[in-house]
C-alpha cells in the first residue's frame, strides 16, 4: 500500500527526516549510532477509546506521538524516528478535511522538532470506521542500556515523575459529567485537568537518568496501581505503595480535598504518562540529584521486598485496595 | 496503552522473538548486525478496504504480515523483526472470539517462523469500527546497502518477478461478479487467482539479488504502471513497459484470452507484491542468474531513458493508454 501522495506531499513530507527519504520511498533507514541497540515500540489510538473524534486535531496529533515518546523516556532511550499509520474515516462525526490535516500536520511537527524525532515515514489509508492512529516510535540506547520492566530488586526504592491523577480527573472534567466536586472546582483548575487529559507530558529529559540509575522502569499508562503491580509481578518481587507520598498537582489535591473518594480514581485511572522506576537505595540520591538537574520532579513513593504482590498504606499506615487495578481500554 | 495481558500471554507471547523481552515491556530492542542500517516499513489494513471482515482469520493475518515483507524484499533488506498493532472490533460481522485469535496467531507465527521475522512487540486495542492491523517491519541491510526508488539511470533494464495481475483478477473473483469470463474459468484457475489476491507471496528470497544489482526498486501494489510511473518519476528518467513481455500466470493467460480488456486490470489493479527493479545493463545477465538461483522468476519488461514520463506498447508496437494508472485504496 502507498501512502496517498497527494496527502504526502501537502502534509507530511514538510516533517520527513533524512531517515524518510522524502516520504517518497516503501521504507525508510534508520542508522543508530555505533555501538546502540534500537528500541521500539508501537501504540495504537481509534477515536470513540483514547480519544474523542470531536477533539482538536493538535490534541490528536500530540498524544498519539507522545503516549509513544512516553515509552521511550521510561525505558531510558534517546528518540530517532517515527512512523505513522492514519486511517482516516470516509464519513463520521469529525470531518477530516484540508483543514483538519493541515492542523494535525502542523501540530504533530512541531512536536517531532521539539522532541527531536523526525517522522521517517508511514502509511495513510481509509476506513469505513472511526479516526485511528498507530505510531512506531524508534529510540536507541548504548548496547545493553535499556531499562527493562523485571529489574527491580528487594531493597529498591520506588519513584514516579511528575504528578499522578491529573489526566484521570481530566477525563471526568472532559466528560462534563455531574459529580459534585467538579461543580465545586476553579475553571482554572478544571482546565489543567482537562489538559493533562487530552495532552500528555511525556519525560523525555528523565530518559538519561533512567538509563543512569533505575533498576527497572515502565510508564504509567495503565493507572499507578496496575502498572506497579505489572512491574512487581514481572520483576519477580513484591512492592508497597504509600498512597500519602504519592504527588499530586494543586488541582488534583483541590478535587480529593472536595472528594476523598475521588483517591482510587487518581492511582488507578490512568492516562499519565510518568514514569514509574525502581533505584537501588544507595543510588536514590544521586537519582533524585540527577533529575532534578534534568528539571523533572520525582518522587519516592513505595519500596520493593522479597516475595510477590502489591500492596498500598494510608496515611495512617492502614491498607487500602481498590475495586479495581487499573483502567483498561479493552 | 498496554497489550491486554490475557490476549498477549496466550496468543502472542508464544510467538515472540529474543528481542521481544516476552512481550511484558513497554518497548522491543533490536540489534541489528554491527555495520548495517535498518529498513522500516508500515502498512495498516482495515476490513471493508484491503480485506473483508469475513475472510479467515489465516488470510488476515499473513497479508498484514506478508505486504510488509514484500517492501522489506524489494529494498534488499533481511527481516529482523515485526510490531503488530491490532484494533480488535467490539461489533460487526466477523467474530473475534477465542476460536479466531487463535487461528490469527497460529498462522502469523507460521508465517514468521517462515519468513524468519519474529514478533517483538505490539499494541491490541479495541475499536468501535471494523478489525484494522498495522505492522512494522524492521530489516537491515549492510550500511549504504538499500535499495531506493530513486536511482534507475537511463540505459537501465525494468524487471519485474513472478507474475503480475492474478491478485486483481482475484479480487473480482472473490466479489464473484458476472463477468463474462469468470463463468468460462475452470475452479481451480479461479482459486489459483483469489489465493494470488488473498495470500502474497512475497519476494524475500531476492532480497540479497536486489540489494546487488538493482539500480532502484520497489514492490508493486498499487498496479505495475502506477508503480512504475512513481519509480520513473522519484529517479528523474522516463520509461517504456513492453505488454506482451509481462508475465502471466497460466490462469491470468487464460482469463486475458477470454477478455482481452483484462489487460489494464492486469497492469494496473495491484496487490501483486512482486518487485519491481531496474538494473543497469552491463548486470542483467548476472541478476537474472541471481534471481534463478535464488529460485524466483524474474523477466525483463522494460527499459529505462533520459526525459520523464512512462509509455506502455503493445506486441504490434502501438502505444496503450490506460483509463486509470493504479488502484487507490484512498
Amino acid at each position: 500500500m502507498s501512502l496517498e501522495d497527494d496527502l504526502i506531499a501537502r502534509y507530511f513530507a514538510p516533517l520527513a527526516g533524512a531517515g524518510g527519504l522524502g516520504l517518497r520511498d516503501d521504507a525508510a533507514l534508520l542508522a543508530p549510532p555505533a555501538g546502540s541497540e534500537l528500541v521500539v515500540t508501537v501504540d495504537a489510538l481509534s477515536a470513540g477509546i483514547h480519544f474523542f473524534a470531536t477533539d482538536a486535531p493538535e490534541a490528536i496529533a500530540r498524544k498519539a506521538l507522545r503516549v509513544n515518546i512516553s515509552d521511550l523516556a521510561a525505558k531510558g532511550a534517546e528518540p530517532l524516528g517515527f512512523l505513522l499509520a492514519l486511517a482516516l474515516p470516509k464519513q463520521g462525526e469529525a470531518i477530516i478535511d484540508d483543514t483538519w490535516l493541515q492542523r494535525f500536520a502542523r501540530a504533530l511537527g512541531e512536536d517531532a522538532a521539539y522532541y527531536r524525532i523526525p517522522l521517517v515515514g508511514g502509511d495513510t489509508i481509509s476506513t469505513p470506521g472511526p479516526l485511528m492512529l498507530s505510531v512506531t516510535a524508534f529510540g536507541h540506547v548504548p548496547a545493553g542500556g535499556m531499562i527493562r520492566r523485571d529489574g527491580a530488586k528487594p531493597g529498591d526504592r520506588v519513584y514516579v515523575s511528575g504528578t499522578i491523577g491529573d489526566a484521570a480527573l481530566g477525563l471526568a472534567v472532559r466528560f462534563g459529567g455531574k459529580e459534585t466536586w467538579l461543580a465545586s472546582m476553579s475553571g482554572n483548575r478544571l482546565a489543567q485537568l482537562r489538559s493533562r487529559y487530552l495532552e500528555p507530558q511525556p519525560r523525555l529529559a528523565l530518559a538519561p537518568v533512567v538509563r543512569e540509575f533505575a533498576s527497572a522502569s515502565m510508564d504509567v499508562s495503565d493507572g499507578l496501581a496496575g502498572d506497579f503491580a505489572k512491574l512487581m509481578r514481572v520483576s519477580g518481587c513484591a512492592g508497597v505503595i504509600n498512597l500519602a507520598q504519592v504527588p499530586l498537582s494543586d488541582a488534583a489535591q483541590a478535587a480529593v480535598a472536595l472528594d476523598a473518594s475521588l483517591v482510587e480514581r487518581v492511582v488507578t485511572g490512568g492516562d499519565d504518562y510518568e514514569v514509574l522506576c525502581t533505584v537501588a537505595e544507595q543510588n536514590a540520591l544521586a537519582f533524585e540529584q540527577c533529575a532534578l538537574e534534568a528539571g523533572v520532579q520525582v518522587t519516592m513513593i513505595g519500596a520493593v521486598h522479597a516475595g510477590a504482590g502489591v500492596e498500598f498504606f494510608d496515611e495512617q499506615g492502614q491498607p487500602v485496595t481498590f475495586s479495581r487495578m487499573a483502567y483498561s481500554h479493552i
